[in-house]
C-alpha cells in the first residue's frame, strides 16, 4: 500500500483524498478527545467547524429529543456555555455514556471536515495508534495521515504521532512510503521517548504554559485505548 | 530571528515571503549546479522555467552579443540541443568561466520564480551550506528556507539541508525555530551521516537509477565552496 502524510489541515487537496483511507491525527487534543470519549461509551461525536453551528445542532438535536453535550476549545481555552473544554481528561464514562457529543476544535474539527472525500476516514491518536494500525493493516487503497497541525502549520506532536503509526503498520504489511511518510518513520524510530521531541513542538508549549501538564500526560501514551473511532459521512458523526 | 520551513515550491505563498530572506535548496541537483557555476566562475545564471523560453532567451542574448549556453534538465535528463545537463560535475571551470548560463530544472528554477516577493533570496545546497549560515547570521529579517522538493512534494535531500543549515544557524546566533524548523534540524542532528538518510529519498533513487551516483556522491558534500550566490531580482538572474 502506498503512504503518504499531508502535515497541516491548510494543506489537504480534497480531490487528492477520493478512493483512500485517511487517518485523521490531532493528539493534542482534539483526536484523544474523540478517541477517548468513544471509548468511554459515548454514542456518536459530532465534528462541527464553529461555535455558531455548534450551538444551533445542540437546538436541533433537542427539537428530536436529543439531549447532546458540547464540547471544545477556541486557542486551546474553554468557550463560554459548552459542557466540556478539549480536555480528554474531562470525558469519564460517568459523565459522557450513552451521550452525544458535538465537539468544535480549531484544528482536528477542520481536518475531519475537510476529509470528506476519503473512502474511510479513522481518527488516530498515540492513545488508539495501534487498533487503527489493525485496522489499516489489510486495508488495499493507500493510506493518507492527515496531520491536522496548529493553526494551519506543520504540529511536531501530530507528525511523531504519524510516524508512530507507520512504522508500526510497516512491519505488518509492505509499504511503499513517500518521503514525507519515511521521514515520519525516522523521526519517531530517533526518538521512540516522544516526549523528548515534543516538549521542542509550539503546541506542547502553549498547553503547558495554560496548565494542562495532565492533559499532555495522558495524550502521550500509547496503545491505552483498542477501538478506532471512525467518521460516518452518512449520518456526519463519529461513532465506533 | 524566525525561522521557517517550506518543504516544496507547490506550498509557495508568495505574500508569505515578503520583506523575509529566502534560502532555496534543491541540492538534487539545481541549487548544486548553480553554486559549482558562480563558483567555477560563471558570470551569471539565469533560471528559466520552460525549454522555449530558456530558447527564446537565449536567442535575446545573441542579438545583444551574448553568446550565453543552455543548461537544465526534464524528469532528470538532458534537453535536446542544450549545452549540459542539470549535473554540476560538467559545470567546469574551463568551460564556463566567464560566460552567462540559462538553467531550466523542473523543481529548483519554479521555487526561485516562486520566491521573489522576498527581500533577498540566497541559492543553497550542501556544498555551500556554511557560506549562506555565514550571510545568514547578522540578518534582521526572519528566514525561510525553501525548499524545492519533487515534483510538488517533500524531498528529503533538501528537508536535510534545511536541517544542517538550521543547526549551523542556532549555534551562531539566537534562533526561533518554527515546528517544521526544529524537525528539520532534529533530523540532521540525528543523521550526521546525510547518506544514510537521503539514500532512502525517491529523487535520490531516480538519480540513481540514471547512473547519476557520481552527482549524488558530489551534491553531498559539506561546505566545499565558500560563495554564496544570490538572486538579482532587477536583473533576472544570479551572481555571486
Amino acid at each position: 500500500m502506498n503512504i503518504d502524510v499531508i502535515i497541516s489541515a491548510n494543506h489537504i487537496n480534497e480531490e487528492y483524498l477520493k478512493n483512500k483511507i485517511v487517518v485523521v491525527i490531532d493528539m493534542l487534543r482534539a483526536t484523544s478527545v474523540i478517541a477517548t470519549a468513544i471509548n468511554n461509551g459515548a454514542k456518536e461525536v459530532i465534528p462541527i467547524l464553529t461555535v455558531e453551528e455548534a450551538l444551533k445542532k445542540k437546538e436541533e438535536l433537542k427539537a428530536n429529543g436529543i439531549e447532546a453535550l458540547l464540547g471544545g476549545e477556541r486557542k486551546a481555552v474553554k468557550i463560554d456555555g459548552f459542557d466540556f473544554t478539549n480536555s480528554p481528561l474531562e470525558y469519564t464514562k460517568e459523565k459522557i455514556e450513552g451521550k452525544t457529543i458535538i465537539l468544535t476544535t480549531t484544528n482536528g474539527t477542520r481536518a475531519i471536515n475537510l476529509s470528506k472525500k476519503a473512502k474511510k476516514i479513522l481518527i488516530a491518536s498515540m492513545l488508539n495508534a495501534r487498533a487503527v494500525v489493525d485496522a489499516l493493516k489489510n486495508e488495499k487503497e493507500d493510506i493518507i495521515f492527515i496531520n491536522a497541525g496548529t493553526n494551519g502549520e506543520f504540529s511536531m506532536d501530530d507528525y511523531i504521532c504519524s510516524g508512530y503509526m507507520i512504522s508500526l503498520l510497516c512491519r505488518e504489511t509492505c509499504c511503499n512510503l513517500s518521503d514525507i511518510s519515511k521521514t515520519a518513520k525516522i523521526i519517531y524510530e530517533n526518538n521512540i521517548n516522544i516526549i523528548d521531541f515534543i516538549k521542542e513542538a509550539k503546541h506542547y508549549n502553549i498547553l503547558k504554559s495554560l496548565n494542562l501538564e495532565n492533559d499532555l500526560y495522558y495524550c502521550i501514551k500509547k496503545d491505552i485505548i483498542k477501538i478506532v473511532p471512525y467518521f460516518n459521512k452518512y449520518k456526519n458523526s463519529i461513532e465506533k
